[in-house]
């Protein structure tokens, strides 16, 4: 009943955002959960839509230019970024290579973020501190997206990987969905899980009790009154699976490489468990991946983490376009601080880049700092 | 008088402009020196006619290729070039890292020109040697563009400033400009103060004895009867000031790192500093600025340095579309040497890439290198 | 009347190709070889009619997205390819550096491949391992073309000399060329003796005797019928040719440095040479060059080198667009392994990703690697 009534809130916010022109709410893309169903679901349609028609998007952003601000490289995320805005006809600027750039020359994130935002329609920021796409949207004279901030956020992986689902499935509702590999550290699910349990959704999370998901995205499900089951094995899951979403074991997530080592090949997805998965099971992987999927899978017509880099190439499409068409205004003065308070992330850009405002919400006794989401005991 | 004069010649060049089309008289911007002053107020014309129909010019370059040789990396200038072309509907290659660079098989300078400009209309060049553009335009099939070379030349920078001034005052005549900081090393500071002083300015020179104007740049200003002061008070000299440039001091050009902290922060422009200045003032910059401006300036809305890059893709805009619109013809072979004279500039790029001719200016009992600049007393 | 007959076929294959349309039989650029001469014929033909009318060919590719998968910096292969779908109204995404790209999160070559391929039209692949290309194609959704793959084949290269020719000399057919320099390590020369044996040409191999050509392109031109001596002496070579072709002596190829320094300056191209050449002469290189061509060279009318690498632009603009406008499917799995036969080059792509097939021709008792083209004695 609840979960029918949810499909109907997800339907009518399409035709809603049919009817009612692409305009969207939110100016820039930090944090997907900054979105309202609509807007997901206005990039979701159109998305399928360009994937369906590309020829009728080739001038959407004619004239257009994106800058990609890549302090970090991730050559993949970049491409895709690229392909997107070439395939709507525009056109692109950028770096990779911070050590090439004005970086170099002691040059602070807002300045560069000031200067190019002046020569561009878009800012796509990639940066391994967290909340610097947060604080380049403070300073920036165009949208900014969120390209990854360290371990913090990855919202158009997220928004490939509801645009992929809604290609292969057809809805993104009433699924059961295994989550598999590294489930503690992985931004990627847990912002995958997020959104999925706004879907009346199924999850069973498979992990060793090592890498199992964090306390705070079990209470998210348990909010949403979302099902979900901790296994272990991934033989024994995988036959209930709409859905199995693969992850990657990251070296870097460890503190020793013999730990490392007793985690990374206890997920292997190959041909004989693929034999136990229904016939109509989406198998899907943020990729790269390393040896957690065997290549035999690969042209197993239920493997579709290439048609998923595909998707989230027309997932960025769709981003663009309603991002651009957006009303977009200088933003003023930044927030003052919130005096004597500091946010305790060593990880965080505010104890990187000193002028920016150290600003909290608050909720239930705590300070959540808003660039990276670190809570703060009062 | 004079002024006045002067300012009917400016507005007369503009109108002739208008009227002949917009073919240029040279080929190459090496030294902003070798533009008539008709080329400058066309470009200038130009640009602030883009910046105010942006959309007109959208396809002014379409099929039109530049490529952008950095042969040291300069991300900002390189993606403000980049950002122009893009503007104007054309496309870009090129590339900012040597080392991945053919030159490391060890081709000449001379061959990669030959080379790329084959596949171009426009060739933006930077290095750190003194006279690589000059060098370039020597061999280059079509029309070169300096974007710096070494401490010696920069025009595009000063005709962002141009372009700047003449958006924000109106006009380039009769102003007050103060120039604060290192006076002595910016080739910046230097191009700035020999465009303006064609247009009767009265210029303030705040700096430390150390990092005083060089005696040749207060030669110009006396050969055009620009009145200037030297002052060592920024506070005192910015209630007189209708623009006030500001300079990074560069670590890179002190012999020690005690002679570099001792002067770094003796200009600092703050709130309190504004609050004495004219309700008109512009501050401008080159950037990137270390600690020179607070800030706190950044949101004032006669801070303009932000404004001034924007100002510069625009200028880079204009400058691109009128040298691809003249008429241009292939060099024959390069002239000849000089017999027995060789630059004494170790940082002359004739002293790096030997096959270039040796040509020298006579002027007053000297030799002034073609290429830099430098002075060698016969 | 052998010449005569193959001229025939020549000129039969251009107006073949003119009749029935563009799209060629090969998907995939890998080793020129593996094209028809009816292929060649219409790609020569295109891009002469390019260079003729590049207005014509402005949009040819609008709307349409090139990558060039760089594993291997190769900074002029890659401008030529990135200008060459600009002047054809397209755009590029690309990495030029591994160590930025994904590679360095240890993705394999077929998973990249998989997922640019999914984002573009057309992959340009350079690689430093002998038949990576070839693997590239195994898994490509779209068109290959190898930009180079180690010592082993770079048939752009190629295209673009005879392309060059027939700008140059309106014919392939009837010429006596020469070949100076490095004639045994140098594919580039291999490649190009191999496609001109099949027009009726006549070779004078022009080497010190340790850089002669190997006996296996003896054994080409022998097979073809075509003529060739050894000589030693450029200068007395000279007289007779119509093509020079010079080549550069790589430092890379020799064991020690008294080798190189033994061999480098051997053949020396200079005026007093060229004096003593034909009036018609074309003299091309694949360039970069060190010494062999002496720089007062340059302007001398028959000196072709930099009119080489204009039309390695042209050729390659003719090849993208014909592989674009075939018709493409997605390859199947790819074939399987020979059982117990391995490649014996450490160089192949097949020694180090393991997952790929390893698959052989079997010709005269021998095993032909398909990737890499070594010879194993069964």
């Amino acid at each position: 009943m609840l979960q029918c009534l949810k499909e109907f809130v997800c339907l009518f916010a399409i035709l809603t955002a049919l009817n009612r022109g692409n305009a969207m709410n939110a100016r820039h893309l930090i944090d997907l959960n900054d979105f309202s169903l609509q807007d997901w679901n206005r990039i979701i349609q159109l998305a399928q839509e360009m994937m369906d028609h590309p020829a009728d998007y080739r001038d959407a952003c004619r004239g257009r230019l994106m800058a990609t601000l890549f302090y970090e490289p991730s050559t993949r995320t970049q491409m895709s970024f690229q392909a997107a805005i070439c395939r709507l006809g525009g056109s692109y600027i950028g770096f990779d290579n911070p050590l090439n750039s004005s970086v170099a020359k002691g040059e602070s994130l807002k300045d560069t973020v000031r200067i190019v935002s002046g020569y561009s329609d878009l800012l796509v920021i990639r940066n391994s501190l967290e909340g610097a796409a947060k604080a380049a949207s403070l300073y920036s004279g165009c949208p900014v997206i969120n390209a990854g901030d360290g371990g913090h956020l990855h919202p158009t992986q997220t928004l490939t990987d509801l645009v992929t689902l809604m290609k292969e499935k057809g809805t993104l509702t009433s699924l059961t969905v295994g989550l598999c590999g590294d489930l503690k550290n992985g931004r990627t699910v847990h912002s995958l899980i997020k959104a999925l349990s706004q879907f009346s959704n199924r999850f069973i999370l498979i992990s060793t009790p090592e890498l199992s998901v964090p306390s705070y995205i079990k209470d998210v499900m348990d909010a949403q009154g979302c099902p979900y089951r901790e296994v272990f094995s991934l033989e024994e899951a995988i036959p209930q699976l709409d859905v199995l979403y693969m992850t990657r074991i990251q070296r870097e997530r460890f503190a020793s490489p013999q730990e490392y080592e007793s985690q990374r090949n206890v997920y292997v997805l190959d041909k004989a468990k693929m034999q136990r998965a229904q016939k109509d099971l989406v198998v899907l992987h943020p990729l790269p991946r390393v040896d957690e999927i065997e290549n035999e899978v690969d042209f197993d017509p239920r493997a579709k983490y290439f048609d998923q880099a595909k998707c989230g190439m027309f997932a960025r499409m769709a981003l663009i376009t309603l991002l651009m068409e957006s009303p977009y205004e200088n933003p003023g003065p930044p927030p003052k601080s919130l005096p004597g308070v500091k946010c305790t992330n060593s990880r965080c850009i505010t104890n990187h880049e000193h002028y920016l405002p150290k600003t909290f919400k608050e909720s239930g006794g705590m300070y959540i700092c808003e660039y990276c989401d670190q809570r703060i005991v009062l």
